[in-house]
Formats: C-alpha cells, structure tokens, sequence
C-alpha cells in the first residue's frame, strides 16, 4: 500500500488517526476490521450534504427533482469516479483473491471506500470539517448541475427526445382515478408514434403519473435503441 | 390551527422564524408553499443522525444489521407515532379537503411533518442544535433497543419461531454460486415444514443469502398465519 500520507494529501484531510484512515481503507476480503460499518455512516453523511446542497442551490426545484438529481450525484459511478480522482485503489487494503481479481479497479469497492473515508472525517473531525471536505470533492459537479438541462423532468426530456426526430409529441391519457377523494392515486398512459403500445405509470396526482409514464417510456425507447 | 407556540413547547425547540415552522407544518394541499422540500432535507438529516446514534451505541453489530435497525427507527409508522406524541396534527395547515378526509390523522402526512421540523430546525440552528433535538425525541426508542432481542437476525427468529412450535429447524441449501471468483453471488434455498415449497434468494455471500431466505419465509409465514 502507498503511503497513507498520500491520501490525505489526495482529499485534501490530514487523518490525526492514522488507524482510522487504514480501517476507511480497509476492504472487507481484508480484515474483520474493515470500513463496512463506518461505510453506512458515511454514505448517510454524503445523503444529506448533498441534500442540503441542492436544497440551498436550487430553491424553486420541488422534492422531486432534488431526489432524482442527488441520486445521480450520490450514485456508485460517481462515487467510483471521485475515487480514481484520488487514485483510491492504489491505497486500498484487498484480501489476496480480491487484489489478483482487480478488486482495486471494481467500482463498488472504489466507491464504498469514499463514503467510508467521509464517514471516518466525520468521527474525527466532526460535521462542519466533513461537510466542508464533501462539498469540495463535489463541487466541480455541483456546480455543472443545471436542473434546467441535464436534470430535466422526463415529460420535457420525452417531448425533445421526439422534437429531435421529428416525431409527433406524445399523448397522454388519464386512464382511470382510484382511492378516496383526497389520497387518489391517477392512473395515466402515454402514447408515442415509436412504440406500438402505450405505456401506463400511476402517481399521486395526474402529474407525477404522466412524469412516471414518461420516464417509462424513455426507457422502453433505451431499450430498443 | 391552535397555537405556533405549543408546537414548540411540545418539541422542546422554540422557532425564531415563525415562518420557517409554519412551512414545515403546511401540506401541499394547503399551499405551494409547503413542507416538501424541507421534508427532503429533514428526511436526510434522520437517517444520518439516527446512523451516527447506531453507529456508536452497537460496536460489534454490521452495518447490514444496523441498516435494519434503522429502517426501523425511521419508518412511517414510527415518525407518525412521534406526530402523534407532539399532537401534529392539531398544528398541520391542510387544504379543505384533505382535512375533510381525515388528513390531519394520516400517517405519511404525520411522519412528513416530524421530517419537515427536523430540516426546519437545521436550516434555523444548525447541525449540532438539530441531531440534540432529534436524539432526545427518539431517546426512548433507543433506549430500549436491543440488536440481540427485537432485532435479531432473521435466521435467529425463523429459528425461534419454528422451535416454538415445535416444528424442525429449517433446512438451508446452497443452490448454486454465480459470477467471478471474487464478485459471486451465492443463491440459497430455505426449506421449512410449515411451507410445501421452498424459498431462495441470493446475496454477496453464502451467510447473507440464508439470511434473505430466512427473511423471505418469514414474510411467507407471516402471510399464511
């Protein structure tokens, strides 16, 4: 393993407990001393700064949209992403059959191993330093976030997706309303020229169905790309 | 709606901004300017704070058991019990018809605003002041946690609820282990004589996937019973 002065420098923390950085850093396949648990403390740390992030940046943004964009952010890949930024694999502590199998390169290892680093700068250093550290390992990312383009809802994202192909605009139906007056739940189908049949989604209200029948689509559309 | 005040009396967090606590207790069926957003926050907030008080209390138990632990403690259900122990629904601004039909008792509604106060607090007071806060409304619950009695495993309570039936203990079977050498997944089978049929499921590891079956039986035999 490189030395573990490297990573601090990498992230940008300097561990006063250099046993708590090798236990971040220490995979399962190692040691019964590894960073599962302090891996399901960081994960929850990185769920709620990145929740106050876009809560603060975006303030005309609904809940909906600030979940499904912090899930991009949060998401394995990018995880995995900022952990080659730090050059992680080089400093993770593997079990042999895990080391010769390229459990160094393996996405979820790479991406367990930040969200466990996250959650040991919060044991030593408390929330305000680990927030401080998060923000600045995403803020390359935060800051390219637009809501308004990448992070669209999927009825616009469906309308441009067809727009570019010069497709008719899709047809949404309101199929059936189901449940008491105030909990209903509304049932929606969305038709498009590209699919032969139609696809319903249900939601709370006829917008978030015709949303989750959108999303539906888009992905059936992925599929036969 | 009864007095702003008695809400904080009750929640033993006295606002400053009243505006900041009347959003957090009105619906969206009451206002665009509603407790979603911060219920997002607030939501986030929980799961880390309830993670770190886990965390520390069970040294020896894996993050899978208290990830379990968890999902308990911040359930629906156990939010609309800490609702209803503050008398929410008293304090909730509703739209007319959602408080026609009761929305003042529904539990997602309840549970919601206990997740929106607790983002209201953060943004008001800050990190320390709101986990002070959520701790002492879940001290009781903590307390009387017990990983080794209410949370036991799911194999351990198959096992003591077969033998308080008298019935034999359960059979588990390796079916099959799929994937590369250090990346398997291991599918197992749980037979049991109360079920003609048997249950598999898989895991990252062979104790992982006995402890999905024991859990997928267990839901079986609580929907036989």
């Amino acid at each position: 393993m490189a030395s573990l002065d490297e990573v601090c420098q990498k992230i940008g923390y300097h561990f006063k407990d250099s046993e708590l950085l090798t236990m971040a850093m220490t995979h399962r396949s190692f040691s019964a001393v590894n960073n599962e648990r302090v891996e399901f403390l960081g994960d929850s740390l990185l769920n709620m700064i990145i929740a106050e992030a876009l809560y603060l940046r975006f303030p005309d943004v609904d809940e909906g949209d600030l979940s499904r964009i912090r899930a991009l952010l949060v998401s394995g890949k990018t995880l995995a992403t900022v952990a080659v930024e730090f050059e992680l694999g080089r400093f993770l502590r593997l079990g042999a059959g895990e080391k010769n199998s390229g459990g160094q390169r393996r996405a979820s290892t790479l991406a367990d191993a930040v969200e466990a680093l996250i959650g040991a700068i919060y044991l030593e250093a408390g929330f305000e330093v680990c927030r401080e550290r998060v923000l600045a390992w995403f803020a390359p990312r935060l800051v390219s976030l637009n809501p308004d383009a990448s992070h669209k809802d999927p009825k616009t994202r469906l309308q441009e997706f067809l727009q570019g192909r010069k497709q008719p605009l899709p047809d949404y139906q309101l199929v059936e309303t189901a449940g008491a007056d105030h909990q209903q739940t509304f049932i929606v189908s969305c038709s498009i020229s590209l699919l032969k049949s139609s696809v319903s989604a249900s939601g709370s209200s006829r917008r978030k169905a015709e949303q989750a029948a959108a999303e539906k689509v888009l992905l059936a559309l992925k599929e036969i790309e």
